[in-house]
Parts: structure tokens; C-alpha cells; sequence
């Protein structure tokens, strides 16, 4: 037994349940921005959250569709995507397009192969690299502009939902 | 082979590399920081970076130290830390302290078994979870605190690293 999990480390349902586990977090910071503050507050010039959370909405179900099939897409491309508003320019369009995704993510996942993550694929036609690679970008990109939604909330006067409420 | 490799989604040598990029993206950060920034600069109340860079040492080498042992220490009781400033109050110090732990994390990380990250473990007598699960913890709360670094970094109309510049 021991010799047959010598690489096991993370599986794949771990590394979805942890992925979503950051997007739940990730949907409380968007919703915990007044929607005004939400669409146009910045810091150094740079993003507002909105356009954050939609760099982030635009590397979801589309990540994990090309994790599963290797088919990179856009998201208005996806298998449903025709009734929901992908270009959402509200804080509840932003959201429902963040829940979508979420299904989306959960019902493609068991599509990825065991062997899936240490294939090498050109993500989006554009980053050549092993999938586990791509995934943890998705997460981890995630995590970076997220720490600076709590940053930008902090400023606000307004306190962000705790790192650990997943 | 595909049984026997069923469950193998990212190695632990790639664990640690994709740790360690990390980490080499966070060192940017802090050494981007002119020192006085580093150590006075906040937004709404939030820590200095230097705080936040002290919080990421005190998990680095003992965070590895306990995947790899199952003895979570602090960091003044690893090995060879006596020859070092584990309370650095200056830039160079914080820095040092980030490369002695990064010789550290990648001197222990052969001795984590196989199977250790699926078990389950009392992280610094504190946090019970599975161990892949604090390995992410620590690579998470890095990438969390970082993208705030980043923010300040903009604030002070500093050009950070990339965030791919690992």
C-alpha cells in the first residue's frame, strides 16, 4: 500500500474542496464592499475590486473546464453560459456570475483524469506548463488580489471576513 | 502504473518548489520596501510590512520543520538558529532570517514522508487539520499578506515585482 500512494499528497477532490473553500471566502470580501465603493475605490491606481472579482470570475469555471477536458475557453463560451450575464457591471450580477461558476466548478470536476495535474498544457492557448501549475495560479491569484480587496476594505473603514472563514 | 499513480496531483518536490517561489516573490516584495517604509508603513490600521514579514519567518523553517517532523517549534529551538537574529528589528535582519529559513525549509524537506501529508496533525499544538492542509495554510497566508504589500507598494508609488517573477 504504502509504494501505491508514494505520491499522494493532495487529492483531487482535497484540491477542489480547497479551491472552493477560497472562492467561498473570496464571495464574502466581494459582498462585504458597498456596491458603490465595490465598482469605483482605489488604492495607487490601481483595479477596483469589481474588476478584480471579475479577472477572478473570468479564470473559474473556464479554469477548471480546461483543467477537466483540456479545451480553453471564454466564459460566454461554456456549456450554460447563454443564461447568465458574463460582463456583469453590478455587485449582485457579479455574485450570481461567481455562484454560477461555483456549480459549474463543482460539476466538471470529477471530469479531471488522475493523471491530469502532471500533464503539461498551454493554458488559455497562452501559459505552457503542468496543470497542477495552472490550478494553483487560479488559487493563488485568487489569494493575491483578494488580500488586496482586504486591504482596500480596511481603508473603507470596513472590516474584511476573517482569513480562515472558508 | 496509472493505479499506481492514481492519486498523484503534485509531488512533494513540487510542493516545495512551488513553496519556495513563492517565497523568493515575497523576498522581492519586502526588499522593494525602502527600510523606513518597511517598518512604519500601513493602510487602515493594518500592520507594517515588516510585521506582516516577521508573521511569514516565524511560519517558514518551523512550518517545514513540523511537516517534515511532526515537532512544531519556535523558531529560536530549530537547529542553527542560534547563529542567527530570530528577532530582526532592521530590513537586512528580516531579510537574513528569510534566507537562512529558505536554506532551512529546503535542507528538511527530504525527510517528509511519503505519506505524511494526508495525515493528520496538531499544528503548533493549536490548529488540528491534515498536514497538506497547513502546507497550504502557510503558502496561502503568504500570498494573502504579499498582495497587501503589494497595495502598500502601489501606495507609495513603488512599482512592485510580478506577481509570476518567482
Amino acid at each position: 500500500m504504502e509504494s501505491l500512494q508514494q505520491e499522494t499528497t493532495i487529492t483531487l477532490s482535497q484540491l477542489l474542496a480547497h479551491w472552493q473553500g477560497h472562492r467561498s471566502l473570496t464571495r464574502k470580501v466581494i459582498d462585504a464592499f458597498p456596491e458603490d465603493q465595490l465598482l469605483s475605490y482605489t488604492i495607487g491606481g490601481m483595479r477596483t475590486f469589481a474588476e478584480l472579482a471579475m479577472e477572478l470570475n473570468s479564470m473559474g469555471a473556464t479554469g477548471a473546464h480546461g483543467i477537466a477536458t483540456g479545451e480553453w475557453k471564454e466564459l460566454h463560451d461554456l456549456r450554460g453560459a447563454e443564461t447568465i450575464d458574463t460582463s456583469p457591471q453590478t455587485k449582485a450580477g457579479i455574485l450570481n456570475l461567481w455562484d454560477w461558476s461555483t456549480a459549474y466548478i463543482n460539476g466538471i470536476w470529477p471530469q479531471v483524469a488522475p493523471f491530469r495535474l502532471q500533464e503539461i498544457d498551454n493554458a488559455y492557448g497562452q501559459w505552457e506548463g503542468q496543470v497542477w501549475w495552472h490550478l494553483c495560479y487560479f488559487i493563488d491569484n485568487e489569494i493575491h488580489h483578494r488580500g488586496q480587496g482586504y486591504v482596500y476594505l480596511r481603508a473603507l473603514g470596513i472590516e474584511p471576513p476573517a482569513f480562515w472563514d472558508r
